[in-house]
């Protein structure tokens, strides 16, 4: 089983991105990833940049790179600084050399790629959604669990929790400042699917996508809704709706372009979801996802009410959080955009001075920044394996009760898929 | 049956405001108004206010407020401009010099006082919600039919058509400048129920308020939303709650101050209710109506989207439309903020320079502008009783919905109520 | 001298606008009005509607209007509820059943008037700029002081002190919030300029207007600026711009309507006005005021910036006041938006619940509030003629400066004009 | 003359970063950067990254970094990717293995290292202001010219032209979008000096700074006018001002920490500048730079006026462009709010998907492509040192405008340092 290095890059490996004081000496964390399209740039961004902004407990080797098409792999090796590269991810996670296997293929390969990393004794780092169901969620859940024994870590890539505005906002509901939890609202809102010719990428096809708008864009919520109240989701009503039921196949294999073919196929998945739930604490919360709010970009909004304040989030803005103290004067009260720059924000004090922006790319530099903090502690990384299975369960009970007209689910419900 | 004048009015009545040019000569409209709180100071402005600034068919006269408390109805009269005024609402109904009853009390009353008036010739104003159940708007909207036939009109209060952004909104959507309408969300986020103490107010009892932040709140946000689509809600599955359940009673019988007392009762209606809907031309949406929304204020807030455009507007900015023009070059396209100040807007060429803002209280001197119009030319006001009855059909869904654990109820299911 | 009774309301005149309790049986102060259009239409909405929502401590009576224009005085006095008409100022100063004058017309009148009134035993409320050059400003100043002696009460119009958000503002700076004044920056935004084929109307000529940007739109900042710090400016610094010298005359007489003949005539006031300043206290401040600001229709914005916090208003976004407080903890700080709704903030609590907004024309009945009030208790109305000497002290050194270059010109420079 | 490899890197220095297919085979450019305080941090990440986005035409090498304090240097040559390291940036100009020098000190060294780099033919970026002084400036400008005929190229750092959503603005301006530009009205704010505790770092020395706010903001938006406008400035009226004109020491010698220590120095630049400035073409402008804008952190914002459309920018919301387009219907005009995050949008093809947010840094990385693009074409990147030399002009002329009690002081003026 051959391992191709990186094509330009001759026979000495790029050294280790420079270890910090802290981790010198200490062993490198070998990667290897598998999945090298949106998901993989922005990881490979993530694993190059932690090491030059953050102290890393352990420094990190991009070691190695899977994909199917060869030319295509060996073309991202090298452009995002991989020192080799794979064609089938069974290699990968039996080479000896790596020791984190993060997952970035779509989500009906996840688990299968996952357990047997897991069981090769491999850290895993695996996007969201867990999973395409709740079994394999659960399986997973269960595998990281036993892993777990054997000093191994799991955590799912809920990259959002990594928003300093949005680790803002946790840690002020975590120390009381909103009081008790009454209310969430959520929504995800994009609009590429607004054209009914855009073509019928995966992230249409029920069978590898799992679900559209909802899996996609409505897990994130589903789970920065429960991080941020500490709640977890007990129950759903559901609405999924399909504006656009047939699209023109893509005319390339890969779906991703945008061109698009004579030929035409059913969309499988739901183009928007829309689910009111109640939380275990007492709270209740309305969500919506969808791939058809003409004019948003990527507006993943939530806004969480307490009986002591409020909180308000947009990551059009994401350097932004609005933060409303019930508990000063009516004469001064009002939303404050604080912006998260400060260093006493969580990851912000890395970067810049204050009210230099962050983008989107450095969830996933904080997100590395977390997990190899946690593997070198020896520490569970959080959002865990067992966490994905919870939201995944939320994103059944969403589907159950869709399909039961809307009746209110419990999330535990047995068999909910 | 004695008619009372305003106390410190002396004997001849004050002159009708000025009619217009055109409404010169024309037979002044005598309007007695029914409930003189919150709702009366604002609708006795408007009918004082609208012939200065629009030029009204027919001038409006102040002739009679009524309440049940002499002493306080007295000092109403004179301070809102009232020529007179009546402790029995019945005694009002009768008066010959009446042409108009505008009724501002609580949902429990409309529709025994509009029926009365209707059955006596008036035109009425009802304030919203239309009644506190689908069998008493039924019947108001089937007397409304009635009455119709021998010239009499009737209109529902849903002040927030008359805002001049949403007016602009409603004028877009109906030019087909969103295109196909796909969603709807809206929101209405009040909080002056987060502090345990507030009193238990009349729109805390559910025999009184018939509901509470549903038909206070959501009633705005239904009628909003199926007047900017032109859609009607066809099913809705829906959550209610309500968070504290016991508040002291007030100290004071008309429960507005604030003060409490040691007693505490139960509060019957719900503190938010959220839902989801379908409506008939096969759009969907989501609505949440609260007022545990801590730092929220009146942000009635909706957002539509459709196939070309969308549009976004909030009640505490309520001056501005936001407009996505999906047909604008992508380079150069967003949400543009129009200030619906420009004369070209909707009512707004009556008012002051574009850039010079209005408020809260024009939207009833529009409403007043766009009644006396219509009665004027002999036509019907919008909205009309059946549309109030279509609202509280919708209302009514969300109750039986929320009892029957969310699932999607049929909007005009037999028997909601 | 004939008096004309307003012409359709025939012989009783209008009862006085019911007293509060407070005012009943004070004698009513009975208001003559001088000038007729847009300042006029929003001066009698003011004294119309002032004792409908403020209890004032004296009823008022719209007594008569004044315009040259005999048939247009006529309209306007039953349009706006005036019960009599003059067409001569003259008479009006002189009619024994006025007590008060209020002058809407253009600069160059505003002395003569003043003048007259003052003399004539009336209390005097005229418009901004106090006048078209500090020689007829200081006259009226000291006019306006021999007069005070007698009882006589006079004040300027600048209604933006009277938005419920400035005036909070000047109270959170009053109370030290903002800590030793730094920085203010003042703009006033509009755009109706831009047009070059918009005709020359009176605002656009010297003699008439005084100054173009700088008087009609720089004094409100001005004023604004000195009223929110409590600190005079003291030297200036300028540059103004006519960027379209030549524009086509009127077709009406008014110049108002906003069509061109085929004449052209030269502009001789400024577009654009920009200055530097410094205040007496140590603040330095930066103005821009302009007509040709593409896109703002009337943004005037105002940010002060002090040691322990800042403010930032704009009066497109009237009823929202920005305020930074430097004592928050860090983490938590950042631009609070105050809805200037509350029953603790000014003028407010005679209105609507929060959240329901305010609009332009409140801040004029605002301002018959105070002005009523203080003639009442027999107190001194605030901004005083001697404070709009110091504005217009301030616009002559802005010109003065601009003619030398822009060197900084002290604000007493004797002969500043 | 010794060269250091960095301390944990073994002999084989790291390869270059892989080359785009476009730069397959081109010789690699190896930069040397002289300074690592903040700027170098962003500088490094800039050159790391920009191969990994872009497809540049030839591969980059960060072959050695240069600062005074060995070790110091060497943590940042480890820490920042550096192949190896120099203590005396003259050594490090005279290297064979250099290509570029980047300059990343304080503005007392930008001259001496700069002439000194082109002298030896290196390629020079050198970060704004261009120098201290206008003389300084005077000798760049004219070394890169004679450097050019020889194929040197050479830049100054104004990263703010490579916000896609600043030159989207001005590709819409270049493009006739604003028509002929009237106002400009710039403000850079922040607020780090409102502490009068903060100690006196080298920033707030006159001999290594050159000047305070002026120079350091002001010249960022002194360049950003001339850049959208596409107009020089030609005269300025200006005001500077220090509000704290004594400091304690810095506690270390950087001064960078904030520790202060019990001695006290004078500060001796400007805490605030603002100034009125005329451009060659016919617009005016305002500017304002300052330190004690309490609240602001980086609010680098500047808005632009022109007769057929308007453009604005705040560096604090730095992905969005407000854009107003006369030409629209005035019933649907609006500033819209252009997220600049579109594959259409300058630089933003190349990182995420719409709505998916950039940072600060990314302006460095997009001037890497800029210049490392225009060098492998032999063609002359911008801004060049003749238009830092204009800035710096402008500077020299705010200064002695300060001098003279604000009269205007033209650019061009002779010896206006």
């Amino acid at each position: 089983m051959p391992t191709h290095p990186a094509p330009s890059t001759p026979p000495p490996p790029p050294p280790p991105p420079p270890p910090s004081p802290a981790g010198v000496g200490a062993p490198p964390l070998r990667v290897g990833m598998v999945g090298h399209a949106f998901m993989g740039a922005a990881h490979s961004h993530a694993w190059r940049t932690a090491g030059r902004f953050f102290d890393l407990p352990r420094p990190v080797e991009l070691t190695a790179v899977c994909g199917r098409d060869a030319a295509a792999v060996a073309k991202s090796a090298e452009r995002y600084g991989w020192a080799s590269f794979e064609t089938d991810w069974r290699a990968l996670v039996e080479r000896s050399d790596i020791d984190v296997v993060d997952v970035c293929t779509p989500g009906d390969s996840h688990a299968e790629i996952a357990l047997a990393a897991l069981a090769a004794g491999k850290h895993v780092l695996c996007e969201k959604p867990l999973a395409n169901s709740v079994a394999e969620a659960a399986r997973m859940a269960q595998a990281a669990e036993t892993a777990r024994a054997g000093g191994v870590r799991s955590m799912v890539g809920f990259n959002y929790r990594r928003v300093p505005a949005l680790a803002l906002a946790r840690r002020l509901i975590a120390d009381g400042r909103l009081g008790r939890i009454h209310q969430v609202r959520a929504q995800y809102l994009q609009d590429w699917l607004v054209d009914p010719q855009f073509p019928l990428a995966w992230r249409l096809r029920k069978e590898q996508a799992g679900s559209g708008a909802l899996g996609d864009l409505g897990a994130h919520s589903i789970d920065a809704a429960q991080y941020l109240t500490g709640q977890a989701i007990s129950s759903v009503g559901a609405l999924l709706e399909t504006f656009v039921t047939e699209r023109p196949l893509p005319a390339s294999a890969s779906g991703l372009s945008g061109t698009a073919s004579a030929e035409r196929g059913a969309v499988t998945v739901d183009d928007a979801a829309v689910f009111t739930a109640r939380f275990e604490g007492g709270a209740i919360g309305v969500f919506e996802a969808t791939r058809f709010a003409t004019g948003h970009k990527n507006a993943m909004r939530i806004e969480v009410s307490g009986s002591l304040g409020s909180i308000a989030f947009d990551a059009e803005a994401m350097n932004e959080l609005a933060f409303h103290d019930r508990t000063e004067d009516s004469a001064t009260a009002g939303f404050r955009r604080i912006l998260a720059t400060e260093p006493e924000h969580p990851y912000a004090g890395a970067w810049w001075p204050p009210g230099h922006l962050l983008g989107y790319e450095h969830t996933f530099t904080h997100q590395v920044r977390d997990f190899v903090t946690a593997v070198a502690a020896g520490e569970d990384p959080h959002p865990s394996f067992a966490e994905g299975l919870q939201v995944q369960r939320v994103l059944a009970a969403v589907e159950a009760s869709a399909a039961a007209l809307g009746v209110h689910i419990p999330v535990d419900a047995p068999g909910t898929r």
